[in-house]
């Protein structure tokens, strides 16, 4: 298949990477412009018009939030310039908001569209085991499915509406920080009888919750070691924000993020914003005295 | 060894059972008096006197609720009882004030005693699987392996004072009922926008959260079967308290157990106390009109 | 003085009257189109451009919403055709991004700007009794004297820079939306015992909260009288988020805002958008099984 | 009258010099022995039997918290000394709990018992001028109405069963708490965009919340002013806790009140507890990083 990635974050090197490997031919785009000479001995053509991206079978937009969707697609007229043919997977995280609009924009153009955010990081993407969450026309998901059995260990379908699977990606994400703001909450309460957050953390992490979020989270809130961020508490501000938005828009009151919501103001006014996200366990510290 | 069961309940019983199995000599005790000839046929000696429940090198107790271990130790007189040699290895929830109470008591009097909550379910308990949290003098707590390995698939360490293994087993608590509040916040997240939950919980399940506490809650959930109740929700507002009680000793603010809190009580207002503990996701449900 | 009125609903209407009846020349501009003979007949002009609006000495702007602001000034221009010498009065409660966007476009264009949103419905408003808000340069304000000893009871002054007079009153609305829950969750309390919600509302409208706050709400919770609304249950939630949103941009959490937000979102998903927003005292009667 | 007063704290004192002035004979009795010649020089006996207690028409208790309650009547056995015309009209703040257990014990040995919590401090109870939240038969109320003109400047009545008025002050102080608290929240706003707090707290304490509440607690936060106390934080957050056993009792979510409690842990967790509950405004300023 012929391929092209918009966004050459962290995360679209890692598609364009995995896509080279497996023999697809991959054209890379990146809003701030991209060396050529070192992108072609990665086996990657680098594409300098609309009409060079919109050539592919496929356009895979992985952009960092809705400001870039929207002047990339909307503004600077990617969406416009897409061909009849040409399916438009968008894996970015945008806010549901968005998710609805360019899903009927899609629509109203007569232009392929799936949505597919995805869960894992950077090398899961390079290794192909992301786990991708897809919604869109079923029968342009099926044409698309050497493209999932290269990037994703698995494929979880959320139905024919794209903008579904920007909501459950929202709503995962949710889940993630109300596992952190749990875990901060449990360490402190053993922490205030002396006892040290990290065998608690083990406990949970080998026992009811050996499962990826909780050994990880566990890990980096035991130790304290929240930076390097993998993300960082101002993007879990952002997120929390999506879920209460998303949860506003279809009236479902959200308590969980709403704490938690707080709780990462709490971080970012006291200069934490930069660091992981599991930083969230820092402000139940301080409300703790500690 | 000689081992005494104090509490006859589901989970005194699998024990039992598991340890007459692995050959040990096993005499029961229950408040209501015990059918002598139908558990001497499954290999148990029934106890009636507090002379031949101390007579053991072991008294397990598994009492359901600090007004039990009160009355049957302290108002009934098992504790002043207890010989010098036997050790009483306590496996009940109880609150953070009776377990510092009743670690206070056994060592004014002398008298070996360990904590050992445990993470598992009767059949897990039958089988030998059950995951025991520690606490208590090391010494003691070695010379009982033979008891460890005969009931847990694993033992957690959690020092020297007893009542800090009962507070890690009401933080565990809290943790599933956070679990089971995030479940069902993001369950109505997702309905809002006319999806069904169940795909939503079991992506959740099978990716970033799976284990045991979000496979089983996460079902549970998704197909809105809350009865027959694995653990109810009138208890699942005890535990909250637990928590929040060992919060206020330590001067811990706990709000997602405040959240919890008020949700469990939401159920009970709607008649749902004798329903499973997970039915705290139609709290969420009822606040979104659904 | 000559004096605009820009936004003739409820509020605009009556400071118009008020404005005439106390001898001052003015004109009165609408978004949709205003029956000349019908105003004229009252006394005042109807404008019909924006060099009309713009040839008084002040234009007050009374209008819904950030949207409808957003849309004059910014979109349709009046903004850019304000005069020199002509103070721009804004009376309307905006977001905190739209009152920074606004004063500094105000000063960018040198044009004289003071926000001033009031306390007080449109009777407070004909009869000369609000409590004006005020915030700009202090001798703008100072000229501006007949305009507020016309239509305020007293002027409470908030420093130099407008949005400050924004912020204050989003905290304000803030401060009565947590008063309307608290006597909520205080009235479910007491009829949690088999009382009737009346005569503590009334004991505490006749005591420590002897203020109009309380005597108006409490009355409305009391009788149950959500309808008619005198403000909607769906504007307290858009107050409520102006409140979150404002916080967030300065790192304030807010937990009682959250709350509030969760319980008015409670209201908007049983139909109670369109209610009097004491309505919230009903979201705590649901919660409670009542 | 022949009034004893049982507790003689800040509050029984006031209460006693005022009925003194008021020309009733009072019989003083506290906990740790009063020094009689001093008190004789103020015109009271002091009263050192249960004999002499219970020889009044009415008994007065105003003891400072369950277990001083419990310890006096039941334990120490006043309760059965009390004869059978003896009105026991009892003003302390007591759980809801101990309310209805005071009530169904006095009922069983036919002892007429009022609960009479009040509104007011010291000083207001020395000039009579308490608001007096009254239950109980109203045949025995009517017979004590000298006792409510001299004592208070108003009687609330809250119907025949006693512990009702109990519910309503847990209520009233709950409305107090989180008017400190919202109060606290509304001043983190506009700190948060560069102004004082002073002039908002003021402007609210001078319009919509011209009320005692906002008025005391207003300046109190709005100076920084919390010490010396005029309730301590730790007593607040025992006030909570009522709140929030008496909501539990009941099956009535209080999710402001679990806010508060939170909050005012902080203030623990912080050394702040001795100082004056609206102190609880500093844990609003410690979460926004002031």
């Amino acid at each position: 298949m012929r391929v092209s990635i918009v966004g050459m974050g962290a995360m679209g090197r890692s598609l364009a990477s995995r896509l080279v490997e497996a023999g697809h031919e991959v054209w890379a785009w990146n809003r701030s412009p991209l060396e050529r000479s070192a992108w072609e001995a990665r086996g990657l053509k680098v594409a300098t018009s609309w009409a060079e991206v919109a050539g592919a079978e496929v356009v895979v937009s992985m952009l960092a939030h809705d400001e870039a969707v929207t002047q990339v697609f909307l503004q600077d007229g990617l969406l416009a310039a897409l061909r009849d043919g040409t399916v438009h997977v968008n894996m970015a995280t945008v806010s549901g908001r968005l998710a609805q609009d360019l899903a009927a924009r899609h629509e109203a153009l007569h232009r392929p569209y799936v949505a597919c955010p995805v869960l894992g990081r950077p090398d899961a993407a390079a290794a192909g085991k992301l786990h991708l969450l897809v919604a869109g026309d079923p029968a342009v998901v099926a044409r698309l499915q050497p493209l999932w059995s290269t990037l994703g260990q698995r494929t979880w379908s959320f139905g024919t509406r794209p903008e579904n699977a920007n909501i459950v990606k929202i709503a995962a994400n949710l889940m993630l920080a109300c596992a952190i703001e749990a875990m901060g909450e449990g360490a402190q309460l053993v922490q205030g009888y002396g006892m040290e957050a990290a065998p608690f953390l083990e406990m949970l992490a080998g026992t009811l919750f050996a499962a990826p979020a909780y050994q990880l989270y566990g890990a980096l809130i035991a130790e304290g070691r929240f930076s390097p961020a993998g993300f960082r508490a101002e993007l879990g501000l952002k997120d929390a924000k999506l879920a209460l938005d998303a949860g506003e828009r279809a009236r479902v009151p959200l308590p969980f993020a709403g704490v938690v919501r707080d709780n990462f103001l709490d971080c970012l006014a006291h200069g934490e914003g930069g660091l992981d996200w599991s930083v969230l366990a820092r402000a139940a510290a301080r409300r703790a005295g500690r």
